[in-house]
Formats: structure tokens, sequence, C-alpha cells
């Protein structure tokens, strides 16, 4: 059994057609799934749902604990891109053994899933294969990939995730 | 760098407005890969175009050796539903020591992706995490889940791959 | 108050994913009208769903009866798009005064609505416009344009409906 | 011929998936047309590009000129739904003969177009039908309805077009 943990962040983003503006009402991830034709085994559970540019030290501190307070091995965390890499740190940092033994794999999108053209349901394809294939640790998954929570950088101008070689490569 | 071959399927199957029929036309992978906004490195090979129950033991020998011939050692195959255990088994099976050494990673989708609701993405993104995560070996990636070759089935009826002993307990 | 008769027609086809082939389920009008944000008053009835390349003439006869019995002045029908001509003729030409008092407007759509990139909304829209803005007759609303039932046909090769005039010129 | 204007509003806005705003860039209409298959002949000019709020008095006079200068008897203008009414009543009231020979039908969208589920082909389906059938005069076209340009007010709270006695009943 995996559990995903649902914070926000553009994956959920809806046009609000009274106010023009992009606001959160409920997540999508079960609708997701089931377009995606999922049968992995998954709990959901919302936590918040906030833009991860808004997120506070108090906020990250809910998600470690909701990581490390699952009873799964198992955790896919969907999330704002802005301030992911930071979350991942959290949680890989926080000081319990009890996470040493988890498989935590942090993921969003570009583009919300509402949107149409969205990168959504490619990165949630990706993240929750991630998660079932890999050992305990703290990953980001975005673009295909897999990161060590360590050796990730969002690069803005891009709108990417990169290693940290290869961003120093491309900035150097 | 990964390499995809490209033989057709549900995955790809568009709708011909002249007479109404379903056919094939190019692939669909580098637009799913590019809104996907995928970074992993691959080549692209359409072997073929084709609904994969028209698929011949000659065709699927086409298969098997471009996997073989293949100078990368992780191969995502694009490939109808309905036989896509019997080409996986067909490259488990076939007696080269070179495929042995390879990660092959067959996926579909029960929906074309151009008709909008698809699992395609989701399935794109899935396969192309397992193929980088996993080991050498040969595997359906579908449904989210990824299975060995000689422990997955279709359901035709339900419409998705379950393993053996999951086929077994449902029909049983 | 409009009346919207469903027949079928390509508006309606959806993808079957367990046979892989084209079907019709239920209309997708209704979904379709709270999509566009209408707010035209309308009643729905679903008299028939079928490819109008199978529509006999006792078909057409009950779609003229439905057209004849209803209360409503307005009439929309949808209708595939390869014999939208003949019901068109066979309404118009039907002996019966009922039917010289209504408008009458028959649209389709060349890619089925569940199909994402359809033409279906944008026929609906002009056809819905149509039938409120235009006084007795019967017409064929399609490719944004309004023929007299007398002076349409569809250019197979070409996917779209004509004039008598321009049909000759280009085939002239 | 048919002149579309193209002024902005929500029809065109996308989404900046770098800063995470609503944007413009290029219009959609001409995408939108090939999608609905339209065969209407036209022309497009993009005037502006902006949300109708903020449109200021200086704006409103280069539609209306552009409206005076067009050459053709029928014009459709893509506008913001938040002060499309204020236009309309901007062009009916400019003291010049030529714009009293015209038919102008302003429309827009709830929701962009870039959007998916927008009610942006519905609408221009509708407008482009209206524009060809209607006579001289301003309108607006929502909803699936045409409004004469002094007998329509926005429900913003609703976010649809009414008629002034809808309106009135409505918030008696």
């Amino acid at each position: 059994m995996i559990r995903i943990i649902v914070t926000g962040g553009t994956f959920d983003k809806e046009y609000d057609e009274i106010t023009g503006r992009l606001f959160f009402r409920e997540t999508h991830l079960p609708e997701m799934l089931r377009l995606g034709r999922s049968r992995v085994e998954v709990t959901i559970a919302t936590l918040m749902m906030m833009d991860s540019l808004d997120m506070t030290d108090a906020d990250r501190q809910r998600i470690v604990e909701a990581c490390r307070d699952a009873t799964d091995a198992r955790i896919l965390i969907t999330h704002g891109t802005d301030t992911m890499v930071e979350t991942a740190r959290a949680i890989a940092t926080a000081a319990d053994a009890r996470l040493r033994e988890k498989t935590i794999v942090l993921t969003g999108a570009m583009v919300p899933y509402a949107f149409g053209s969205s990168d959504g349901m490619f990165n949630l394809g990706s993240a929750l294969s991630f998660v079932q294939a890999l050992g305990p640790g703290v990953y980001v998954a975005m673009n295909g990939r897999c990161f060590d929570w360590d050796n990730v950088v969002k690069d803005r101008a891009l709108g990417m995730f990169v290693s940290r070689a290869e961003r120093t490569s491309t900035s150097g």
C-alpha cells in the first residue's frame, strides 16, 4: 500500500470563472488515478491545499510528521514545485529513525491538471512508479527523472528540475 | 540514454474524420514527451505501426532483433495491449545473451492518446520511470504497476493487467 | 423553448476501451450545453442513437414525425453527417402543413465530442444560434455556415458541407 | 466576408508555467476556427490583447473606429466579459452613420480556451452564426443567446449574461 499525501501546488489549481483567478478546491488525484487506469493500491490524504511559495516552516513540519506517522513504507507527496526541494530536505534531515526506513517521492506539475495540456498525468505515473521501485530515501520525481533530495535544484528560468552538476554547468 | 521502440497499438490510434474509422498516422511519442516536460534522454525509433492483434511471429521477431541490436541498455517499447504479453515472452525467451543484460519495459494504452481522456500520459511516465529504476529483465508496465514478463496476463473483460496469482483468484 | 432531437451520429460516438471500437452510449448533449454555459431553454429528446449510414426510410420517417408532433416551433436535430442532407429533404418534402411553420436546423460533427479536439461544441453553438435567428424552413448548419436544405451537399472527400454552386465549381 | 476583431479577454488567456500567472500571448482564434472546421470567410485583426477590466475610454474608442473603418458589413468582436456591455454601448451610441449599417456581435468566454473545458468554442460558433443571420445592430452573444446591446447585463455573481427584465426579476 502506498500513501499519497496531497499538499496542493500547481497540480491542483483551478480557474475560477467568476473572479478570473486561480484557486484550490479539491484535489484531482482520485480523478487522475482513475483516468490513468491505475491499479496501484493507495490511500490519499489531503494534508493542505496551498501554493508552495506560501508554505511556512510549520507547514513543512506537518508534512514531516505526516510522513513519520504514516504506517506505509512508501509515500508519494504532491507539492508545489517552487519549494519542493526545501520540503524534501526537511524530511530527509529530520531526526527520526522511522523516516530513514521509508521511500518518499515528491512530485508536482508545471501546468494545472485542469488546464488540459498538463504534465501532471505524466509526473503522477512517473512518481508512482519510482516510489514502488526505489529503496529507502527521499527523492524528487520531475521531468521523467528521479533525483536524490540533496542533488536537485529547480531551474526557475527554464521551469525544470536538474541535478546540482547540471546546474553548475549551465550557469557556470 | 534510453531507446524507445514504437510498434503502434492504441497509444497511437487516431480518428479519421473522412472515413469515421480509427487509423495510424505518425507516433505521438515526441509530442507526449514534450507535453510531459520530459528531460530524460531518449531516442525514438518507429519500428512498425500496427494493431497488436495483427502482429505475426515475423513482426515479433523484428521487435526482438531491434532490442538485441540496440546499443542502449534500457529500452521502452510502446505496444498494443492485446498481445503485449506475447511479445514480452518472445523477447525474454530469445536465445541471445545480449538481451539478458538489458532492461526492457513494454507499455501501451487502453484509450488513444489523441482522444483526450487517455491513460497514455500516465503509462508513459510510469514505463519511463520503471525502465530507469529496474535491473535487467523484461517487464510489462500497465495500470501504474510493473510485472515480470512471466507473471502477467491481460484481463480482457476488465481491460487491465493483473499478475497470474490475481488472475487465478478472480477467475477461480 | 427549443426542442433538441438527438439521433446519434459522430457527435455522440465513444471509444470502447475493451473492444477498441467506436460505439454509442448516451448522448453528450446535456454535458455539452453545460460546458458551453448555455442558457437557452431547451428540451432534449433522444429519438435514436445510430450511425446515419444505417438509417432506413422508416428511421427517417420517425424523425419527420417527431418534428411534426413537437409543440415547439424551433427544432435542432443532431445527426450523422453522411445522410444529414437526405433527412433534411425528407422533413422539407413531407406533406404536412404543421412542418411548414417550423424552423428546423440539422447539425452534426466530423470528430466525436468525446475525442477532445471536436468540432462539436462549435457546431452546437452555431446550430443553436441559427435555429433562434432564422424564420421557418429546414436548414443544415455545418462548418459555421447555414444552408437551405435544397442547396447543400456533403463533399465526402473534403469532409465538409458546401452549397450546390460551390460543389459544381470545385468538381467541374 | 466577416471581420473578426480580437481585443483579448478570457478567450485568449494562457497559463505561464514559469510564473504561475495568466497572461496573453497570441490569439487562439485561427486555431479555434480550424478546430471548428469553420468554412466561413473571415479576416482576423488583433487590435489589442487585454483584460477588459483594464480598458480605458481611449481603448474603447479604438474599437469603435476599427468597426467604423472596416469595409465589411458584418463584424465579430472577441472581448473580455466584464466590460463587454460598455463597449457594445460605445459602438452603438457613436455618432457615425457608417456604424448604423453594420451587424456587430460581441462575444467572449468565461473560461480560457487554452484550459480545455472552455465555453469558447461554443460561443465562437454561436457569435459567428448570429453575425451572419441578424440585420444591422449591435449585439452581445453569450450563453447561446443574443441580446440587443441595450438589453443585456452581466450577472457577475452567476457569471452569465441576462436581459434587463431577467435581471430585475432575479435581483428584485
